[in-house]
């Protein structure tokens, strides 16, 4: 086989004479990957080659003829912006940011959206999203389920600043059952009206993905600090990993969902697993909206804590606590944690990170679960505190509540976790 | 150059006639690497060499002779057992884990450390590491210092719980000035009894890098899944990022100290700038050990939360907050935090955890400088909540501690970091 680059225009054919027609995107455990003319990655085994024929060297990145007015395409998202660095501008004075940047001087911006969707734009928020309320995450619900339900929209994409993006991403999957678009999270480590600015690229890419077509929440931003590629990552396994980076995005415990090359406009899927999981999960529900409980506290524990403030967590109606390790707290918290079980529901969760907890192997952890104070497996800790925010208004029987913590809903538990 | 084998044992002729003879042990920006007998590694630069010669295809690995007795090593180990898994045994009749494993049943599982030190063992303590606390850190920091200043050892490794590995270590980096001798904490993710146990490689080695002479305190855990590196880590630098993997620790914002292949009993320096750093800053110090404040705080910001938390904070010595991204909290508890900063000193770390934090950028960090909260750079949030516990002590005067918190003292604030 000859040495290809990616992006070269190929034709393949089988050695049942199939022609197949694509840019060349790559090769995957020795299966030759093709980008279809219809937008589809389809691999192909080498042995089943007949031949391969270079049409064009690289694909011509069709773009707008001047003067001439193009028809807008067919593919129809509802860009919701809620403040954040993406909205934001410089305040030349001071050098700060502040939001503030209207819907029309981004689509000023960035023109070539233009080219691949038609855009509405809708302001629900203006705030940094530290800021963010059980208010506004009550209003970015609505407008996100709105457009779930109204056959005008085929995505909906989300600005929304960079700091909490996974939180607020994380609650609106628990939130929507039965998610029938896209629903696509992008910001900026960079504010827009920058040249530096990485939001062009990000909302470039997250409609990009949003043409899949797949169900679900997802987080859309750069995948390394080069302005190559971006990264898509199910909303529940995202986390801010760094705090000025890029590519401060990373999937936890999870393959990511997507790699995103927007100047060659490929989507590479790279977890159709978890893609198959939540196509399934959301057509077995009924598209609807749930109430969240706000009255929770995430805490997490360090060794010689004070093991008076869970007294103040017994004011919460949930609480999720990260432990050390596989999911410990020191003996002396315990005798604490154990009265706040009996009336709050607590679940525990690690600080690691990355991992399962296992509360079976250690004294400690059967202390815990003796307590009922349940292991959430490799769920990320601000995952669970969203989770049993919907959780608590879902499900009166804590028996029930523990069922729907300890089992996958939206892929922020792993089938499996290599554990080494 | 032939292609070599790492391992391979070379005579190496240069053009100024100067002959070298080691193992080979790989390539560093075109320089051919080699472990010479003494255990230092060279590099030699190619133009400078005239001839290779293999002598040995894989140097031997020296063995323990059947029969003959041996004489110790003239390197003195302290080896301090605190319990943890490393010390651990498995309950058979429940398959969970237990503390007990006796120093004699550790030599016995581990002889060949016979070999490259000479070994006393003591036991401070026999504690699951999440149940540490003031007093055991004290008896830790005492048995230590005692070590230190004890002629007859060469070095001191501690065997520890890896839960809260990370936090000790920032501890006694902080709680002892001038330290004089390398302080390795090792540990282990499976019981010592069990045959997939780590501690064996964790225990030689933690000692393969003390015999370097580096002074400093560090961490010494597997480097990869294989049971071939070890990675060494500056404590500061150090936390636990896996439940379960024996590759659980990996050095954040800083370059990791050394990496040891334990069977070619090969010690590559990685980061000499910091090593460096750590001569000098000890060289500069008289040797003491400090007291600490227990009656610290550290507590995680997530959107949304209950500000009321910060009253319980207010009865703290100290706080520690770990913001979102550069540093941020909501609006809503900076009222709070303006409070509880005027009577305690409260530091800002990012939950993050890659990257530094920044309250120049955006008015919420702005806020928060306004009313004393000080960002601590790209510290990690464990290792600023045991500074502050040493500064505390260490300081009467908030300006005092506040430059004390804000600079470098153990290689916990790196000089640069990469922004991209």
């Amino acid at each position: 086989m000859p040495k290809l680059k990616r992006g070269v225009f190929l034709e393949i054919k089988l050695k049942n004479n199939d022609v197949f027609r694509g840019s060349f995107f790559g090769e995957e455990n020795g299966n030759l990957i093709l980008k279809l003319e219809n937008g589809y990655n389809v691999g192909f085994e080498k042995k089943n080659i007949r031949k391969i024929k270079t049409i064009k060297k690289i694909r011509a990145v069709k773009k707008r003829p001047s003067g001439k007015k193009i028809k807008a395409p067919d593919f129809r998202v509802l860009l919701l912006l809620t403040g954040g660095t993406i909205a934001s501008k410089v305040e030349y004075e001071t050098g700060a940011v502040r939001p503030g940047l209207s819907k029309e001087e981004i689509l000023e911006l960035i023109p070539e959206i233009g080219n691949i969707a038609n855009i509405d734009v809708q302001e629900v928020s203006d705030i940094l999203s530290e800021n963010i309320d059980g208010k506004t995450w009550r209003k970015i619900g609505n407008s996100v389920f709105k457009a779930l339900k109204n056959k005008k929209y085929d995505a909906v994409v989300v600005g929304h600043g960079t700091d909490v993006m996974h939180y607020t991403g994380s609650l609106l999957s628990f939130m929507i059952d039965g998610i029938n678009k896209p629903i696509i999270f992008t910001g900026s480590q960079r504010s827009s009206d920058r040249p530096s600015s990485d939001s062009r690229i990000n909302l470039i890419s997250s409609i990009l993905f949003a043409r899949e077509k797949i169900p679900g929440v997802f987080i859309c931003m750069h995948g390394s600090v080069e302005d190559k590629t971006n990264v898509v990552i199910n909303a529940v396994n995202a986390r801010k990993m760094h705090t000025s980076r890029r590519d401060a995005f990373k999937s936890l415990n999870q393959k990511e969902i997507a790699i995103v090359s927007y100047k060659e406009r490929i989507v590479e899927i790279k977890n159709r697993e978890l893609i198959s999981f939540l196509r399934e999960k959301f057509s077995n529900e009924k598209l609807r909206l749930n109430n969240f409980e706000e009255r929770v506290f995430l805490l997490r524990f360090f060794p010689n804590m004070d093991e008076n403030v869970f007294n103040f967590l017994k004011k919460k109606k949930g609480a999720v606590l990260e432990g050390s390790g596989l999911g410990h707290v020191s003996d002396k918290v315990i005798g604490k944690i154990k009265s706040l079980a009996r009336k709050t529901p607590t679940y525990m969760t690690s600080q690691c990170l990355y991992g399962r907890t296992n509360l079976n192997v250690y004294q400690t952890g059967r202390k815990l679960q003796e307590i009922g104070v349940l292991g959430l497996e490799d769920m990320l800790p601000e995952t669970a505190l969203m989770k049993l925010m919907v959780g608590l208004k879902k499900f009166r029987k804590k028996i029930e509540l523990d069922n729907y913590m300890t089992t996958n809903q939206r892929g922020e538990i792993s089938r499996t976790s290599k554990v080494v």
